[in-house]
């Protein structure tokens, strides 16, 4: 049988497939990109479920329409109104299956294929694989520690008709940086020159535990602003729970149509449980747990790394998220280092799979929100002791 | 903005769209496609939810496989292997959002731009759009009263380089129609000849209040064969849990890397509650007495049909599933009469929807399983008042 070209040119996820042999015990994963599982609202997730039955009945269990539950985008959108000040509507906002959906519907109904599409390098590979199934041309510009190179991004977009730019402005994925205020500002004025959509992605806006939250660079300020979100690294990523918001109500309708196409709508027990879930819980408290979290964890593998990587690697110091970032000296290859990481039982993500151009890269990913201090600690001394 | 070519060229959901004018209480609606609530298990479900919580926790929560849960697999795998005699393994099945995901995917893994799909003629509308997102060339064979007509699926196959087949061998979506012992071999038997996927659709096939249960077509004898299936119409469609069954390994490599683009994996919490609801409860008995229901709502139908219905006017005797296929006598148009039967406050579904090719058809679509026997021959009365 004869596949499509789209098939064919769409990468398998790497971390995905890798994930399948960390399976022992044993070792030690900085691999995943999991949230960890203590922050998961277990009791408070059961009660919603038995409350929003009680009050809604077989509704949780029929068929429901495509842009989502009503009640849960009002309160997605009281919450950007309130928290960001911006002008967001229940109607601008599609409940979609996780983020990742989302990408996949933005790629459906905007790219053609050949069309340009502009990724941060490195860049969240779950974008690079959703965009891929339309066949599009990547193009990338360095990401830095403020964000985007702004020379290299006025660059591409003066030299090529790009469709979309993707960004993940907050504790990037994978690299852990923040864009700053002034690059933010920066990208919003150039961007605005030209006619293209502008994604940002925030899974992980929320857990910050260094810093002050930023303005969307996007959102709020420009005709094609598109700002994902999402349930997955703050309630539970398994209910598979994320919403798009955009103001431009024909691309809104667009997204629409591709749903019904997709998968007709989103699992509708779940929106009802989590819209329960957050009209009775203090849902901020809860975040806030999470970050104490996650800033205890990314401080022992800082720590470690300090102590026990040689100072020819380098690494990111995030303000948030779940990622940091780390470079080999020039030359040297994360994917060959794998083996022998292996070897010591400990793992992490080559950065191959984040670039849409380079290969046999001399950067790394690490996760540290799945383990404690104690095991983090021990996981960077094996990973340093073969650096 | 521009948008794709594809999205430009894929339909909105006629029904979903006149779903939305259909919300006055008074208005009797054959128009949907809801499996009627009375049918969902709730207190199973709501037990089955505690009792997966209690054995997996956080499990239920945390991000998991783009395949499916392995022991819900099983569990579908087994049921196969008893009832239909199939070779079916669990690595065989990927769990879907619905059975319309397993179309989209399909389409994804194996359409290029302006490859040819057969369907059915009426054919079922989430599949014509589901594929429309790739852009293909629609063929269709006329449907008769045992399936598909065998001359001209013989001839267009002849003609053309059909890339994959769609079917609904079982209660036919939208005519109730179900294929002949017949008709399945000589259709498997020609279309064994060609290189070509075979889909058979089957979200109605436990839903038999007539006859005898038939063999699939395609599953256990051609190599290309896929098989869908659903827990929408038998357990709860607010879950969104369908999959589809392939032996061919490749063609599910390929699938599953385009789930993983497209949404990661389906609600593992979910999956996790219809599994233990499985596990634990009469299946068989709760699906008979849906049958029991439907088989009364459909009587009921076709009973009111021989009363008020001019002899003018045709319609399909399902033997089970959903839905009545009506045929208006030769020139009349099933979308002029629709603002006449929303006068009379009463809904069906036009069926121009339902043809790749053809308009201002003479055939419309009624589905009896959502209101009381009473309801319907009210609605069935207004209904015959106008034609």
């Amino acid at each position: 049988m004869k596949y499509s070209d789209r098939i064919l040119n769409t990468p398998s996820s790497f971390i995905r497939d890798i994930l399948k042999v960390l399976d022992a015990p044993d070792i030690i994963s900085f691999a995943g990109g999991l949230p960890n599982p203590v922050s998961f609202p277990i009791e408070a997730l059961k009660e919603a479920i038995d409350g929003a039955i009680r009050k809604n009945g077989s509704k949780l269990f029929q068929y429901s329409t495509t842009e989502g539950y009503s009640p849960l985008r009002e309160l997605i959108a009281e919450k950007y109104r309130r928290k960001f000040g911006l002008d967001i509507q229940s109607e601008d906002i599609l409940i979609t299956n996780g983020s990742q959906q989302a990408l996949e519907l933005i790629g459906t109904v905007l790219l053609n294929k050949g069309d340009k599409v502009l990724m941060e390098e490195p860049g969240y590979l779950g974008a690079i694989q959703a965009f891929s199934l339309c066949e599009p041309e990547f193009l990338s510009v360095p990401l830095e520690e403020d964000g985007l190179n702004l020379e290299k991004l006025e660059e591409v977009l003066k030299n090529h008709p790009v469709k979309l730019i993707y960004s993940v402005p907050n504790f990037q994925n994978p690299t852990g940086l923040t864009y700053s205020m002034e690059k933010r500002k920066a990208i919003r004025e150039l961007v605005s020159k030209y006619d293209l959509a502008f994604i940002e992605d925030d899974p992980y806006g929320e857990l910050r535990f260094q810093g002050e939250s930023l303005p969307y660079i996007g959102a709020g300020y420009l005709e094609n602003s598109i700002l994902l979100g999402s349930f997955s690294k703050t309630v539970t990523p398994g209910m598979r729970l994320g919403f798009l918001i955009t103001k431009n109500a024909q691309l809104m309708r667009y997204l629409v149509t591709a749903k019904q196409g997709s998968d007709l709508h989103t699992n509708i027990f779940t929106q009802y449980a989590i819209h329960e879930y957050l009209l009775n819980n203090p849902y901020e408290e809860h975040v806030k747990r999470i970050v104490e979290l996650y800033r205890t964890q990314a401080t022992a593998m800082l720590d470690a790394m300090g102590t026990y990587f040689p100072a020819s690697v380098s690494y990111t110091r995030p303000e948030g998220g779940m990622f940091i970032w780390a470079t080999l000296p020039e030359g040297q290859s994360a994917l060959k280092l794998f083996p022998k990481a292996m070897e010591q039982k400990v793992a992490f993500v080559p950065g191959d799979p984040f670039y849409v151009s380079r290969r046999e890269v001399n950067t790394l990913r690490l996760n540290y929100t799945n383990a404690t201090p104690e095991v983090i600690t021990e996981g960077i001394r094996r990973l340093g002791s073969i650096l």
